[in-house]
């Protein structure tokens, strides 16, 4: 078994932009620019943006934080992202979700300029990767890519199971997982709630990525002698024996799964950290189009 | 085995939309109006536009076809373009593909203003499919949606494979089964050239849509009892025997494969007919949108 380490190939991911923003720099121009609105004050929310920014600072980009109560209207935030959008100092920008339940979360993604949508949630920008066009791919399915890119995964003609369907994981990795690419060429089932024999189908994975959810969901009972198991999940579980209360739990039975596997990820230092990486990536291509 | 009938389910969705657009006349409002640009003088191309227009006389809708010869170059097909985006008389409109080698294509659809992407090819459309949002939705997969629904196929929890990966058919199709909607809710699978085990594969589904233009590809021992079989597959293969020269052929080998299933499409008067209905529902919507 082999850990698919996301820190360390966030880091070269990140070594590598730095290299490239240094580029930019030295030619005259200004750094690539990315701004981030956070509504509220949901800790983990709180937390994904400060990431964000210190991201931001390693590699050389400047970064903004917009601060909105969680009192603000639709109106008001639309206004904001009309702004955003407007400014010609920033290049790309996220709306950091989950928002306030007043506020409908696909009218302001729809507001956002397919130009500056680094999180690749717009429809223009996944149309244009389903139709294989090049665009900002989501972050977490464009971090597991590189994730199985780096590490020289063969996935051509594997059978990978995505267990979950969402708009911004599940779906997205289907359809890259079936491309015409390298990663790729897989034959790809989407799974979700409502499949049947799930544990039938999982043992079936050559490659299982998990994004539903739900803690340890995926036991070893379920997982194939020498699959690869990415592991998407997140969640926080309290935990008194932690400073801060709480440990992060995925949705891989990773103690028990991690034996059966060629390749597996951790709930820390796997997806996650590419998941960050990619919003970078995503961010430079933004400053590389303007 | 019952046939699906796409002439017959065709004909209904042509009446239900005979009687709205005699309401928007009775109101007052001018009827629907589809443009159709047909660039050489290929006689597939030739013929789905010719049934695009008689569909359209059928209906209601006003209709306009405009020919262009295929020495038209990519500047003056982008210029048609912009004209039918502006013309405030025409709701929605297609540029039948395939187009002549010099001009590219998806430089063309990108063009096309996505309010009048009837045949929902356009990354907006395709990402808001994706998404789950109002759309046009490309014509094939959802005139094979309105062909499920109206014979209250149960596709929940089923196993549905899609052979063929391509973007206006086997890609959306696949995202649309797996839509927590009805039709939808179906483990669904995408499959392609680079899928190993294909027969056992296609045997362990419950609902199969062939798309990948190989003729007579599934053959009877590919497909489990009781499946469903969607046949999307239509190749002119010359026939000496045919007043025309020629005779369409599906991917299924319909005739060894019916005795096999609960529901089957015919190559004619199945999808075919269901894809020129969509078109029509797709401008209405157009037209109700302005």
């Amino acid at each position: 078994m082999q850990l698919l380490d996301g820190n360390l190939c966030a880091e070269q991911i990140r070594q590598e932009i730095t290299q490239k923003v240094d580029a930019i720099k030295a030619s005259g121009q200004r750094a690539p620019h990315l701004a981030a609105v956070l509504v509220g004050n949901d800790g983990a929310s709180e937390n994904y943006v400060a990431f964000k920014v210190k991201d931001c600072a390693q590699v050389g980009f400047e970064s903004t934080t917009i601060r909105l109560p969680d009192t603000v209207t639709e109106d008001e935030l639309l206004a904001k992202v009309a702004e955003l959008n407007a400014d010609d100092g920033i290049d790309g920008f996220i709306v950091q979700l989950p928002l306030p339940k007043h506020i409908d979360e696909n009218k302001i993604i729809l507001a956002i300029d397919a130009k500056k949508d680094v999180d690749g949630f717009s429809p223009v920008s996944v149309g244009k990767l389903n139709l294989g066009l090049p665009t900002f791919i989501s972050a977490t399915p464009n971090g597991i890519m590189e994730l199985l890119a780096r590490y020289k995964i063969e996935t051509e003609g594997k059978h990978c199971v995505v267990l979950g369907r969402s708009n911004i994981v599940g779906t997205p990795m289907a359809v890259l997982m079936s491309r015409n690419t390298n990663p790729g060429n897989a034959t790809v089932t989407i799974a979700h709630s409502r499949t049947k024999n799930l544990k039938e189908l999982c043992l079936s994975a050559d490659i299982l990525i998990v994004a539903i959810g739900k803690t340890e969901f995926v036991t070893a009972d379920m997982v194939k002698q020498g699959a690869v198991v990415i592991d998407v999940g997140q969640t926080r579980v309290p935990d008194t024996t932690k400073k801060n209360g709480f440990r992060n739990v995925g949705d891989v039975d990773f103690d028990n799964v991690k034996e059966k596997c060629s390749y597996i990820t951790y709930v820390t230092g796997g997806v996650g950290p590419m998941t960050r990486a990619s919003l970078l990536q995503n961010t430079l291509k933004a400053h590389q189009a303007r």
